[in-house]
């Protein structure tokens, strides 16, 4: 058996690196293949520490998944943990390594190499920093950590201050409630989610505020506070304002550790992270990358960039170890930063473009906004998903979408990010064949209605009006019952006029054909059938607003 | 406004129809457009018919999604109902109407005719099939008969028998038990949604069976007994065998109704439907066909076929009525046959082709499947979905999937139609990036895993063996603990060595390694890595058993 053998070297096991070194045994039963992980876990779920913190997952041990012992059991992998490398030689092939127990240090000779480092959680230099009480969520001992001061009450304040409203700040708010905690959520940006468009996470500011969360938004933190015993009390934000707790968790962000590939000499890509091939080489091919430390094809713009997610991270490491252990593998597929989080109550899921990275990018994009049922209306429980659709103006091509709702937000979502797989178009969308029964879905998918809406503007049978615009240029008409508007009327506007849309055709008198019009509805349904009417009555200029009044009173106050 | 102006004539309101008729108004406000129905309700929610029969859909009003005065109000549509077309003439392009109230008749002439007859329920001409309590469910006043003889309590017996196990049938089950019936269901194939491969619908058997509906398969209908009343009392099979009960209700297929268009001279399909081409127009240019009645392109083959669902009928529709209006539209795009039903807890989808259907169709193919959860498994609630993929073995092309689980089932099947839509291969679903967080997903999803076991398949890089196969050529070895064995053995086999996985590289001796050998666990993810073992330690030809025992179980007794 010990015939001259390829050796495998994985630095980093989470993700990326248990999933590379897995796949290169199954690929190679007879290569040497040593997994270096400086931690004391080789590999865990990390997606689920958030609800171990908050009791939804009660075992521990569940998140273990791929423990060292089966990683040398099943897959012969010779697993050291506590072992930091802490330089490569790319001309001798070699990695040196420090055992973190006696900080003694060898090297080892490698074949090929793949480098699943990670990223580390940004812990900005500032006053209070390290007081107890403040923590970041990177690891099981982080974990650990937090868990200890839950339940400790963090000193029976139960207040925490979650600083950074990105995936992990919204899972940890969620789940620091759930163990009763009042949860304040601070952000520099001025919304929860900032990859996400204005309107489209209003629903998820509702739904934090529903479950007691305060929110303060644009506003950065200065400082932590603490007590004469080194307790943290609260943070100080940038406006001077204070927010009270004595647990308090910072997530603003992570930054791909890459001193490693850097101090060896490997192309970094612009975005910061290790640039790699659709191999996952790097620039030594002898060398891979993946995971948050290493750069993708984006599938929307089609440059490399990082992307701090699960999934491209596990697929990317299992290509790695394949190539690395036959040298051969398919290329890897554009990464689109396909992602969904649980807000209590709500799903948010996103791919691809939002219109404010479209903007970023100066990439020229449309938007439609639907708001419909995750399935038929007539069926008990439907919901409304609200899902917006971006797409090039020119070929029609899908670039991104976004949704927010109850349930079946992660259905469209991701069939949205398979059709962009293919370089869908809007015109493709509306030919899906998806599944439907009353409890599934609707025969016209809201993902067909975005369509629909996105073609007819490109057929010129249904100009759409953005739902942010200014409308004082134009005749406002208002076609939805006067009970409606009465309930709920159309923000940032006067002058409406108010026709339902089934008088419309014998009103239109009322009207002046001359002007600029715009039509508005609940959510932009009837509305498009007004606009049609009055398209073809003559009026000059007719667009329907996007969305209506329900999703305009989201964008304009 | 009285231009001469088109006049758009379409047959039929349900589905296709009214989609039609809606579509033309918005692209042309000028037509005339008559919408002709031979029923009562011009449109409504035939999809939720049964859910109101069980009551899990209260109002009967909720189903009348677009009443006769709707589409005169805001589409300005001619509703005419009641008016059944006899003839048509396409020489003088007119269609004679006989009213059914007083059975008058008059012509009409137009310019674009639309056929959206639908299909009507078969029925069996047989002893006893026009007794009281027999029913077809077809349109509202169907739905409202059953309801009548459902509240009566079928005159107390509450027992129903339901002849045919397709969607109609399946669900009519569900909601008769939900109205505390006792159900029997027969249906003349082996198995419940013969469209389906039979190890997939094991588990609709089983939940079929807990809610206590027995089951009669392989056995068709002889006649239905009835009382001195001419009440039904029963049906008795094709074997003998007697199924009592008072409500009767036949789901046993639909027949497209094609006499008009057959009478017309229009071109009719192999499969029996009306002829289109891909913007719905028939073999004569002017009249088009949508819904039931007419084939569609069916995308796995390439053929175009009848395709019962209504997706497809409301976009077909849609598209007639945009092209009969303008003079244009979009293509069709192909369809899947994608199709979902509940069947008490379970879900079941599917698309594209079952291994039966391509086998008819002479089609090569080769198939996958993984048993999995349909979220992260460290994450409660965490319940497994059974997903078949069958694909091309030299394209690598993907032909169809068929999953069945509690949750998330529609995704997967709307994740690959989409897919399909594109040509995909398997290569292609491994790279697709699909949302994930522990509520939602695994980091590896199905999707990815099944088209990994493909990818491994075409790459040598672990072969699997059809899970109904013959064991018996083969050396077998269970690679389960054996704790796990004695729970659930191998079905269909004998001989069965017991070697963990976990030992299995130290246990190599106790095998033949010149003898072909089967490897099997719970559902192939360990047989995979025992295979790839003994394959790279010489051995000459290793099978992973696909699905393991699990599926094993459900496909040999």
């Amino acid at each position: 058996m010990m015939q001259t053998c390829t050796r495998i070297v994985i630095v980093g096991g989470v993700a990326g690196g248990a999933s590379a070194a897995t796949r290169a045994r199954r690929c190679n039963e007879h290569a040497e293949i040593i997994l270096l992980e400086k931690d004391e876990f080789v590999s865990f779920a990390n997606c689920g520490m958030p609800y171990h913190i908050g009791g939804e997952i009660p075992e521990r041990g569940k998140l273990l998944v791929a423990t060292k012992e089966l990683l040398q059991r099943r897959f012969r992998l010779d697993v050291r943990t506590q072992s930091e490398v802490i330089r490569i030689d790319r001309v001798t092939k070699t990695v040196v390594i420090r055992r973190l127990q006696d900080h003694s240090e060898y090297s080892l000779k490698y074949d090929k190499l793949i480098l699943s480092p990670g990223a580390s959680p940004f812990v900005p230099p500032m006053e209070g920093v390290s007081s107890k009480g403040v923590f970041t969520l990177r690891n099981i001992a982080d974990m650990d950590r937090i868990c200890a001061a839950v339940s400790a009450g963090a000193n029976q304040s139960k207040k925490a201050v979650v600083i950074g409203a990105g995936f992990i700040g919204i899972e940890m708010v969620e789940q620091l409630v759930a163990r009763g905690f009042q949860a304040a959520l601070a952000e520099v940006n001025s919304q929860v989610l900032p990859l996400m468009d204005a309107e489209m996470v209003v629903p998820l500011h509702e739904e934090l505020g529903r479950h007691g969360v305060t929110m303060d938004f644009g506003d950065g933190i200065r400082r932590i506070f603490s007590d004469a015993e080194g307790n943290a009390t609260g943070v100080e934000l940038q406006s001077g304002k204070v927010l009270e707790g004595s647990l308090i968790v910072l997530g603003i962000g992570v930054r791909p550790n890459t001193a490693l590939a850097i101090d060896a000499g490997l192309t970094i890509g612009k975005t910061g992270g290790i640039s790699t091939n659709a191999f996952l080489q790097t620039s030594d091919p002898d060398i891979y990358a993946a995971g948050d430390a290493c750069e993708y094809v984006y599938g929307p713009t089609g440059e490399s960039m990082r992307v701090s997610l699960a999934g491209p991270a596990n697929r990317a490491g299992r290509l790695a170890g394949e190539h690395a252990a036959t040298g051969r593998c398919a290329p890897t597929a554009a990464v689109m930063g396909t992602a969904v989080v649980r807000v209590f109550e709500q799903t948010v899921a996103m791919t691809g473009l939002s219109a404010k990275a479209a903007r970023r990018s100066g990439i020229n994009f449309r938007s439609v906004t639907v708001i419909a049922g995750q399935h038929a209306g007539y069926f008990p429980g439907a919901s409304p998903i609200t899902m917006k659709l971006l797409y090039c103006p020119d070929s029609g091509r899908v670039l991104g979408a976004q949704a927010t709702g109850k349930d079946g937000v992660d259905k469209r979502i991701d069939v949205i990010a398979t059709a962009m797989a293919f370089k869908a178009t809007v015109r493709d969308l509306t030919g899906l064949d998806l599944a439907y029964a009353p409890p599934y879905g609707s025969a016209k998918d809201l993902i067909h209605q975005a369509a629909f809406t996105a073609c007819n503007q490109m057929d010129g049978l249904g100009e759409v009006l953005d739902v942010d615009s200014d409308l004082s240029p134009y005749q406002i008409v208002d076609v939805r019952t006067s009970a409606e508007i009465a309930k709920a009327p159309l923000t940032g506007c006067s002058g409406v006029i108010e026709i339902p849309v089934d008088e419309l055709r014998e009103r239109l008198q009322e009207l002046d054909q001359a002007k600029p019009t715009v039509v508005s509805c609940g959510v932009g349904v009837r509305g498009h059938v007004a606009e049609r009417i009055l398209v073809q009555h003559g009026f000059k200029k007719v667009m329907n607003l996007s969305g209506g009044a329900t999703l305009r009173r989201r964008a304009v106050k």
